[in-house]
């Protein structure tokens, strides 16, 4: 396979060299991983299975890609969510960050995370399965399982509607970062962190929940994610915002300058584009189209987010005296991250509460990180993290346990929670799980930030923060001549 | 279950007495419904069903869900859609009702809306099933069927599908309204009578129509609600409209002044995102993946929006002189709305005439309504109250009749109609179905606005309106410091 | 059928009675169709099926209403990047466009296209199936077909669900054209160019490659559409931006003025759509729910996807010194169609290389483009024509040929690449029908945007194209009264 032939600058000649001994570098190394990924196909050839067994690997095929199409669509939601609560001169600069996030997260799934986080390996991390590489006999051969993804064998449906559906999950984590270090961090730098947090930190995080690593061993359950994907961006940003400061003339002696959103329509928009993806955000996680288990997903799912909205509606409308939009917003996605951990194992009751409080707690988080001079923009953290720390605790409160629902007889699911007769035990298991992970993560944070800071430097200069990250980062506007009548109508 | 936990203030210190009064009250009411909901889910464990059965309940759920799905972003749909159309100070107010509105409705509809509508019961409305409690035998049991929803028995999908599929129709219903009503009325009103629209109004129709109440048995059909949902929302903003009167200075003597949209492209994004959900909203309604009847169902929505829009673009291009966006962006929706009731039961030709003439009508009858000095800010009452109307008597003309199409042996269906050598028969079933709903949600509306504008009042004052609804209701600005360099270079 | 009485003046009081008589030659064509298209729905009433052929035709309807739901919304993303990529003053000229475009896509491809395309005929052109007239008895007949579309009957789905996806793509053809050619064309040569586009050009490209004509039997490739869709698009674009010159004070002397984009937040929406979208129409052009396969496409996809858009990135980063978000947009678009026409061909590792070099590739096409003074505002020649070659050609380097994966032994595929052991075979083959198509395209379009310039003239006056086109082709204001205080306060 002579592929230095497209490594030979003759056939794209005019560009400087300079170019193209940088960019040669990567096609370089991804070149490699072609030659590598050659084969990467092959084991997907399915054995022989009889009708029924097809139709379930049909079925259940068609639901995780459409459960992860909702949840890819999940990144025009954040993008629109976090550019429209921040200042129209770093719009571009959120957009760019969106949308090139998922772009990283892609390559970095594929080159290490999927391994690291569902190869066989340790109970700490995977060792196997790297660029997708090592069979997975997985569809419904039962015990003549072989292959390298024992941790997901029992998922019945081909090793690449899998990887695509955590790889959407994946994409989620870096993403919610972005809105917690906007309007200051370097493009380049946010490049680097996205990278590494889906190559690195999100992936072992999983692998001890979701990978059958030491977390699930423990009894620790979190059925999407509260934790895994929400609290993992939530820490991260964290880290980042302190490190990074707070936006300049932000916070004053005790003012705290509001920096208003500039433009609730998008914003708005990307509440409901989220509300919507996470339907399969959580439904989708049984990876399998189990209609009982599905159903009461929806319903979960949906019932946390009203409960959540209303919530912070109430709340703020109540204690900050008018019906604050953003508030609405992030109620509903309080009420969302709150239910995510615990959806497949609570009843319809339990999930309004669980969003309801949600919806309160979020407003209130608001508050307090400002109170604290912790600036977040967009409230990621507030709805991340400290929405995800009480969703999976929820589960050690809430869950109904074994033998009330169809689906916890095939993936089983935690034990009875407090509020359900079954004692503190889910509950610690909980709380022990959102330790280790808000230790390990905020650990990996720092000190990859840290490397970041010293060597390309995460915050942009005062100066090119006043004029905005728009036009000193990206030499470009978000909304060029939008009203300037010289370019409406003497252009 | 030690709930009484939840409301000890201790748990939450440092906030005002005040706030946990009023919220503790919201608290204890969810609280109770967690305890009677505890065992919601435990009905829906499956019986033995053989392969084939289980199949098919797999795929009609999925089907259901997807179709579910897309109605739901129609939230999004219409948010955008109305948000556009209205002026900039006013968009906040949109954004927040549009939001909030759908999670009221799921508050509302699980409490008591989908208990009237598909609950056994009176032929006026249902009076059990509430909070989704009861049993519900359905998938596939055929005559063994036991349980509570006997009008949903025929579908073979878990109940909680059902009612998501149901409940995404539901809040359709209500923000429909909230165009109608737009940019002077109160924020909390709105909150009210959504609440009591989704609650009581809209599945007392239903239940007439669709919950085999009286309307069914009088031979009226409405496939997927032009009446139903589209003109209950109508003639509820219809009524609100009238009782608020018209926007502030909108008209003076026999002028009419224009308030120009704001943002036209999230209203183009808006029509485009109902179009899409649109095919869920329609071939949804068949509850089952019928390969034949769905594909029929794509097309003839598809093709009812696409010569609604042609309609209307031709019309406004002659008559109006110029291709209006706003009349191609409600074209597009007449003609969705015009072939709602009809999708299933009319051939492509009648899809294109029924759609067609949608165009047209919508057109003449937004300029009709504001020569009545009705003002409707985004043409609602046009669009889905008119054309609902149309719609429904399409039936009536275009109606196939049985033996056509296979699904009418399954689901049934309406009588040819007058242009199908069917007589007048189906026309007058249906002008008889549109007056009773007509008459019904009049009343209903008029008595709850009048009731609400007695307590809580209405409209804002003239000042708020003027200020606009953003500042006054909300405290804040939907683009804020969007241009202003003050913002932009200081900050 | 007494149809004349819609046509009876008397029953729409009022209007003036030109609009009739132009209004009424319309209605009287759809109402001929309508009777015509009476007995459409008949045909497609299931032979027998056993339930294991059954559940087959189901799950296959499902995915391709599935995938064609997210190949319509498509529409919406187009619409959003190429409106936020022009000027405020033409922004409501883009949204009509690409709005009304789908609408005139419909009817054309109805009536004319869908027959021309996959009906039986000739090797050039087919010559039966119009209007959806005649019987295709595919679902699983097998060599019992009986019908006049025999290019679609190894697709067991019912005949509408292939021409709803089928519809989704030839709307897709036309709404490239519109960027291209954006900020000086006619509204209404618009309306005439995209209705004979989707009637008469793209459907006879299509019957040559997927419509059993002659570039079929050739060996020419082209799984999705690199080809057939998107240079088609491309081509029209080009021929219609040349002969419509470029923008007013655009290029002057040997100057380049930069006309910014006016809203890059619903551009970067339309990307991330535009993304969602291509899963389906990529993974749906299988037109049956292959497991393996559409796991496969959707991989491929979504990587060339990432890598175009690290492509561009890197590129525009290294070679115009910032990440220009408009170029991060145009790699992500460039990776998609970069992998269209060899998704289900190549592996990963290939994946990666076609979207990366796409992504390369699409910036400097831009940069070229603008020094040739071929103005095309949204850089749709380059996404579209330029990558569209780049992939049409990489399934002749890339392909792993028969035997790797195991749908090619139902729908066949492309012999191995030149780079995987295949020789120069397939890239000939690839070469031949990029030029078949190439020629046609450009003559055909030549032709008619010559014909409309001499009738109705093609682009507006200087002092329209001044003011913009929005007030003076649609008579309104995508942004009115956004910012003015008169409007904000004083209404």
């Amino acid at each position: 396979m002579p592929l230095q032939n497209f490594l030979n600058p003759n056939r794209q000649p005019g560009l400087p060299q300079r170019f193209w001994t940088r960019f040669g570098t990567v096609l370089l190394a991804v070149s490699t991983m072609a030659i590598l990924g050659a084969g990467a196909g092959i084991a997907q050839t399915p054995t022989a299975l009889d009708p029924t067994q097809e139709f379930q690997v049909i079925v259940d095929t068609l639901w995780v890609l459409f459960a992860g199409v909702l949840v890819f669509f999940m990144n025009a939601g954040f993008c629109m969510l976090e550019t429209g609560f921040c200042r129209s001169k770093n719009a571009v600069s959120l957009l760019a960050k969106n949308l090139i996030v998922f772009a990283l997260a892609t390559l970095a799934y594929w080159l290490i995370g999927f391994g690291l986080m569902f190869g066989n390996g340790t109970p700490f991390f995977g060792t196997s399965g790297f660029l997708l590489q090592g069979t997975d006999t997985s569809p419904l051969v039962g015990d003549a399982y072989n292959g390298v993804f024992e941790s997901l064998s029992w998922a019945g449906i081909p090793l690449k509607a899998k990887f695509f559906f955590q790889l959407v999950f994946a994409g989620t984590a870096a993403t919610i970062v972005s809105g917690a270090i906007a309007e200051r961090v370097k493009f380049g730098s946010f490049f680097v962190f996205s990278f590494l947090l889906v190559g690195l930190c999100y992936p072992v995080v999983g692998h001890w929940v979701w990978g059958g690593g030491w977390l699930s061993h423990l009894g620790f359950w979190d059925f999407a994610g509260s934790t895994v994907v929400h609290s993992v961006g939530g820490w991260a940003g964290l880290v980042g915002t302190l490190l990074l400061g707070a936006r300049y003339r932000r916070y004053q002696g005790t003012n705290s300058l509001v920096m208003p959103a500039h433009n609730l329509s998008i914003s708005t928009l990307g509440c409901l584009i989220l509300w919507l993806g996470w339907f399969g955000f959580n439904a989708g996680s049984t990876l399998a189209a189990d209609p009982a288990a599905i159903s009461h997903i929806f319903l979960t799912t949906n019932l946390g987010a009203a409960l959540g909205a209303i919530g912070a509606t109430v709340t703020s409308w109540v204690y900050l005296e008018s019906p604050d939009l953003s508030m609405i917003i992030n109620g509903v996605l309080a009420g969302l991250v709150g239910v995510t951990a615990s959806c497949a194992y609570v009843n319809l009751g339990s999930t309004a509460i669980i969003g309801l409080v949600a919806g309160v707690i979020v407003v209130f988080s608001v508050i307090t990180l400002d109170q604290l001079k912790i600036d977040d923009p967009v409230g990621a953290i507030s709805v991340h993290l400290v929405c995800g720390i009480w969703g999976t605790l929820a589960v050690g409160l809430f869950s109904v346990g074994p033998g009330v629902y169809s689906w916890y007889e095939v993936g089983g699911g935690p034990a009875a929670g407090l509020f359900f007769n079954g004692g503190l035990q889910q509950f610690f298991a909980q709380l022990i799980g959102i330790m280790a992970v808000g230790c390990y993560t905020t650990l990996f944070s720092f000190i990859v930030w840290l490397l970041i800071k010293t060597t390309m430097g995460i915050r942009v200069s005062r100066t090119e923060e006043i004029h905005g990250l728009d036009l000193s980062q990206h030499g470009m506007e978000a909304y060029g001549g939008f009203f300037d009548p010289q370019v409406n109508k003497d252009l």
